[in-house]
């Protein structure tokens, strides 16, 4: 009961309330998204897996939960000079599509060298492509000169309260839907996604445990819950390209105080986890939203004493955005 | 009104009465499988679109359905002979799985060429494989011999109203889910789906189109309408390999009165369809699984003026078991 004062009391950049406000501020928009069980999955873990299912959302992916909220709760008069970002990744999509929804112009800083069908997929929804240089310093000066130039605004894909709370969404959603789980794994990158996830959860039911899943080629979150502040890596190295982020100042305090452990998972998990979810779930995963099933199956996670109680278990399937030939590999290399 | 009250008389197989039993019996054990919409899809076919996904089944396909309600509406007595069946399908993956749900045996006649993932499936899920040779008299009779030694009951794939009430069941959910459709479009095969839920759907809306899908390499449906009596093919040819069976005498009179029309596609138009569905809905389906959009994108759909009232459109996505081999191969092949 302290941890759920303290959670509503506005000690982060998101809370409960936020999270039920965007809540209500984006359900016309997103799907109420499906959550799969598998025996023969339940079978290989030894618990009882509850899928749910961002992978089947609009946009392919949960970052149109934050973005949503984060388009929709500008006034109408910062809204009209559009939304600004700077990422080629589901977050781009994301973010084009809310704007478009909203009748407003999204300006999408993307690197020179990122991949064509991820290009494609914001100028599918309508996002204005503005091409910088491969570095973070390319990319955030171009914005900057968009935002100067257009008096837009900027939505981070991750280092948001809105986006935290946009995503948070996803646990109203799965404990009404799965009211006994009694654990979440949750896909980390710059943590907008566990943030808002974990202090949903935790104010609704605040034994739940909260299980970050990371690869270890960008295991900076680990890092920083083991330092005690937010490491960044000189460099990352892993197939689940979603998940290369840093943690920021909004998203830090929560994943600090709330998310239980990370679990480190190498890239042949996560590869034998798309495997899976393609095989039995019938869906399609990115690396990112396979990370989670990988992590339960792994030795980390099932040897650890400290997880043996966790019974009734939500993963969160992140994403669904892979290349065919991306996939194709993946699942050929998976033994 | 008169043909519902034709419908409910006991003219078929099945009717709404037997559909309602069915769904009330397999509740506990079936998904009810979510429905997709996608904008871009709505957008390139000019249509509202409803996709019931039945590939996010139960052992990947709708056969789980009425498996499950043949097996757990048997007597006891009978019942604890087992059940079997001649299928290296869906069917029967499905057979196997109900009958490990009911704690009996199910005895699977499997031609020696059936793929060894199929084969597979059907072990996974407990079923006592027998092989024969690879022609319908081998089959047939390999069962026969195995029903004499067993005393199991024979459970057909599609022509049974058993197994008709089941597949039935998803009218009743998808018309809770989306009350305003006014077209389904099923997958035709043996029948045993599209019979069941056009009974269904027109009991509830006797307004409401039922139009089949089938592949131009198997059109016995669309022949045996125009002849008015159950046509069946010397031989198939179509990548739907899941398509291929024959109306019975259950099935037919059922698709004879009540379904609307029969959509013919080429194979390649499965092939696209299949890819949008993997790129845009995030499904695996397999190549059965994707004819009803490539139906509904389809110039023979598209073009005739008998369908242009048709708005609210929903398709039944039937399965997703594919071998990654064919899906890799169908989606490079797809244009």
């Amino acid at each position: 009961m302290e941890e759920k004062k303290q959670i509503t009391k506005g000690k982060y950049a998101a809370n409960i309330s936020s999270i039920m406000e965007a809540n209500l501020r984006i359900k016309p928009h997103v799907l109420r998204t499906p959550v799969l069980t598998s025996t023969s999955l339940n079978a290989m873990s030894g618990r009882q897996l509850h899928f749910k299912c961002e992978c089947l959302q609009k946009c392919g992916a949960f970052k149109f939960r934050g973005a949503c909220n984060a388009v929709f709760s500008l006034h109408d008069e910062e809204a009209a000079k559009g939304v600004i970002t700077h990422s080629s990744g589901n977050h781009a999509a994301a973010l084009s599509l809310a704007a478009k929804l909203r009748g407003i112009p999204a300006f999408i800083v993307v690197p020179k060298t990122a991949p064509t069908c991820k290009v494609d997929n914001v100028m599918r929804y309508g996002g204005h492509v503005i091409f910088s240089e491969d570095t973070i310093k390319s990319r955030e000066e171009t914005a900057a000169r968009v935002q100067q130039e257009t008096g837009g605004i900027l939505i981070p894909s991750s280092n948001d309260g809105r986006i935290m709370s946009g995503q948070g969404t996803i646990s109203l959603e799965f404990l009404e839907q799965v009211p006994q789980l009694d654990t979440l794994v949750v896909p980390i990158s710059g943590g907008g996604m566990i943030s808002g996830v974990a202090l949903a959860a935790k104010s609704i039911n605040p034994a739940i445990r909260i299980l970050a899943a990371e690869p270890k080629g960008a295991d900076d979150a680990a890092q920083s819950k083991a330092a005690g502040r937010i490491i960044r890596l000189p460099e990352t190295n892993t197939i689940a390209d979603g998940l290369k982020a840093f943690l920021g100042d909004c998203t830090w305090p929560v994943v600090r105080d709330l998310v239980d452990d990370v679990i480190i998972v190498e890239d042949s998990e996560i590869l034998k986890a798309m495997k899976l979810c393609f095989q039995i779930l019938k869906v399609v995963v990115e690396p990112s939203g396979a990370i989670g099933l990988a992590a339960v199956l792994s030795d980390s996670f099932q040897k650890n004493p400290a997880w043996k109680d966790c019974n009734n278990i939500g993963i969160v399937v992140s994403g669904g955005n892979v290349d065919l030939g991306v996939l194709w590999d993946s699942l050929n290399k998976a033994i």
